[in-house]
This record gives C-alpha cells, sequence and structure tokens, in this order.
C-alpha cells in the first residue's frame, strides 16, 4: 500500500507502525519534521503513485484539503471527522464526492458498536453519549456526585468541548441524524478515567456499550482510534474479513 | 447488486427488504420454495451475472457449497460463521480462499463492538462472552438465582448450544484467537430475554457491550444479524463508509 499521510505525529506514528508490513511506500505532509519513517512533503501534493489519503492531522486539514483529495479520485481515511459538523463544509463535501471516484472512510475512532450502530440506523429512537471525566478535568474541585456539564447534540458540543468532537461526530454520522443523539458530558468524582458509554434504543433491541480507553503516547488520544484507523486500512489487505 | 441468495427464508426476506433499491436481480436456492421476491434456482449453480452470493441458510450450507463459492472468484457474505468453528473446514476453506478471486465477509451479525474488537486484537488479554436466557429457555424451573449452564471455549460451547454458534464464533474470528474467549451461558432468573454481554480486556482500553436484541419474525434469529448482513452489502454501494 502506498499511503499519503497528512500528519506525521503521534496518530501517524501508531498507524504507520501497525501497518509497516504492508507498506510500500508513504509519505507525509506536516508543517513540522517528524519522526515518521516516510517522505516529507514540504507542500500539498499528492503523489501520482499513492493509493490513499489518511488524515491524521485535525478538523482544519480535513476542510482545508478534502476536497482537493476527493479530486484526485484516491480513497480517503478521516480521523477528524468533527470537520462534518460544519454543515457547509459537508455539503460541499458530499458534492463534490458524488462526482470522485474517491471512496471516503471514517472509522469508529474512540469509540466503538458503530457496526450495531450503522446497522440498525433505520430502526434507532434515540441515542445518547455520555462521556464522564474526573472533576479535575473540567478544573473543578470540591465535586462530590456527579455534574452534568453540558448536555445537547454533537454540533452544540463542539464549541463548548472540541477535545470531545470526534467521538460524537462519528456516531451522529453512523445514526445519520445528529439531533437523534444526545450528547452529555458529565464531571464524575467516581472515575478516575474518561469513560465512553453509548446508549442506543431502538426498535430492534438496546444496546449499551461502554468505554474504558488508555491514552495513546499523546494524552491527548485514545490508543483506540488510531488503531481503528490503522484497522480500516488494514481491511483493504485482507480477504477474509470480520464484522463487515 | 446482483445477488444470489443461499436459503431464501426470513433472514433473505429482511436482507432483501432492507436492499431493495440496490437489488438489479436475484436468484436463490433453497430445497423449499419461498415468498423470497427471486428467481428460484432447482440445483445449486452460480450465475454468472451475480455479483455476490449471500449465504442465510446454515452451517452446513456453508461446508457444502463455500469452497464452490470461492472457486467462482465471487464475493462472498456469510451469517453462518459457525462453520468455521470446524478447523478442518476452516483450513481447506483459507486455502481455497488463497487462491481465489472472492472477498469473504463476516458480518458482526447478532452482536457489535466487533469494530473494537477487530481494531485492538493484537492487544487484548481476553474477552469473555456471558449469553443470559431465562430459565425455562433451558427448561429449567424453580431457578431462583443466576446458574452457570457452560463455560468454555466457541468450541466447546456448538456441541452443547449450537443456537449460539454464530455469535461466539464471528467474536473468536475477530479475536483471531478461539482460546482468548470464554463463553458463558447463564440461567438467569432476573431476564425476561437473551442477553448478550461481551467484556473485553486489553492494553489499550476494557470494553463492555450489552445486547439486548428483539426477535426478528422467526424468533429464533435476532434482528440484528439479518441488518448487519445488509449493512455489509449495503456498504458496496456507499462511497462514505461509516465505521470502518
Amino acid at each position: 500500500m502506498k499511503i499519503l499521510f497528512i500528519g506525521g505525529g503521534n496518530i501517524a506514528n501508531i498507524v504507520y507502525n501497525e501497518l509497516k508490513d504492508h507498506i510500500e511506500k508513504c509519505w507525509y505532509y506536516d508543517v513540522l519534521q517528524t519522526n515518521l519513517p516516510c517522505e516529507r512533503m514540504n507542500d500539498f501534493t499528492i503523489p501520482n503513485e499513492a493509493d490513499v489519503v489518511v488524515e491524521c492531522a485535525s478538523v482544519e486539514a480535513v476542510k482545508q484539503y478534502g476536497v482537493d483529495i476527493l479530486k484526485s479520485g484516491k480513497d480517503f481515511y478521516i480521523i477528524s471527522s468533527g470537520a462534518f459538523s460544519d454543515e457547509d463544509f459537508f455539503d460541499k463535501f458530499m458534492i463534490e464526492l458524488k462526482n470522485s471516484n474517491s471512496t471516503v472512510y471514517v472509522p469508529s475512532g474512540a469509540i466503538g458498536g458503530l457496526d450495531i450502530v450503522y446497522s440498525i440506523r433505520n430502526f434507532i429512537e434515540k441515542v445518547e453519549l455520555i462521556t464522564r471525566k474526573p472533576p479535575k478535568a473540567f478544573g473543578l474541585e470540591n465535586v462530590f456526585q456527579e455534574q452534568i456539564i453540558f448536555t445537547g447534540n454533537a454540533r452544540e458540543a463542539i464549541t463548548k468541548f472540541p477535545q470531545n468532537t470526534n467521538v460524537s461526530v462519528t456516531l451522529s454520522l453512523a445514526v445519520g441524524d445528529f439531533n437523534k443523539v444526545n450528547v452529555r458530558i458529565v464531571a464524575d468524582p467516581d472515575v478516575d478515567q474518561n469513560i465512553h458509554e453509548i446508549n442506543i434504543y431502538s426498535s430492534v433491541g438496546d444496546y449499551k456499550i461502554i468505554h474504558k480507553n488508555k491514552p495513546s503516547p499523546n494524552p491527548k488520544t485514545s490508543y483506540l482510534a488510531p488503531l481503528s484507523l490503522a484497522a480500516a486500512l488494514k481491511k483493504r489487505t485482507e480477504k477474509f474479513r470480520i464484522g463487515g
């Protein structure tokens, strides 16, 4: 596989390590020189040879380069799904995608159970995403019982809690309706790590998924997020695919 | 999409209904004439025109026709993953797959969270699959506290509880190691429906997924299983794919 990474930091490094047996050639575009063992591009250009473009950078990078990537016709893997909370950008992107040869992949990121969500999306009544963090994560002290810091949809959550953006937007995209997903952010003195809980209510069943993610070398990113990106890329090479 | 269904019953009907806008032509092979609105084949042959073969029949059907399907080079979707608990068949199938143009898809079936499992498979310490049913489902009466009916791996579970086969095998395939998955079947007087609980312990995080599935028109099959098969097929047509 020949990969252009956008962003050469922590996430790209984890993806590279997971995939290295499958990588024939790779490049990265980043403002900084990093330790990613791929050729650095000084300007944003997409090598003709590349099979896929893999964004491991930021919401801004998706917005800035997304349409150009679709014009190249390369398959495009996106970790910063938060870009799609911007309706104008999302509409523009989807129109461009219609006329593109690209397929776009938004891996499940720091959460899971999207296999259930996507399968039953037409039967979903509502979904809750409850993120619990220790009170000190919000700069709070002397909190003795759980305290809801935010409740609303993914788009509303973004301005207040940008660090939660990708999780709530990816979940909302899987549901196919931002208004069916209630995002709640809770300061909880009973937890010592970040916990994402997803509750799905539907006419075909009810589901609960609890995630206790451990951080990757960059503590702002859980390990699961880059591993889900690596897994989505690895499936390209597999003839026996489990889980759709 | 042009689909050959193996099995024309409840599951094929649900898949057909979910996909009908995408189906150009379809056939089915079944010993019985069913109400599936596709052309019935009297003998098992794979139409040249077909894009995919979709098994909605039984473990036996996968074993009987699986290798022929791989020889045809058609993509192959399998709901009765239990066939792969037979190591001899699995080995034979994987050798044939190496030389085949087919890609094989085993959708998540009646469970979910396989996006997590597959992404972190190299970091998994152990996985538990706990299936709880009301005692009467096991012909038990006067059970006042939960009672473990079975504990072992997916292969051991099959001889005793064949109805649970596909769930435990699909999960074990996603983990990539049958010995890391402990299957427990519990008669629980506190539940009034079947509940599958998956606990994943790994060096990148711990995860719990609880499924309260509702049955499809055939009460032996949850609705989620055929919907996951339909979703996997539908992804073939999508240029914007959520969840990998």
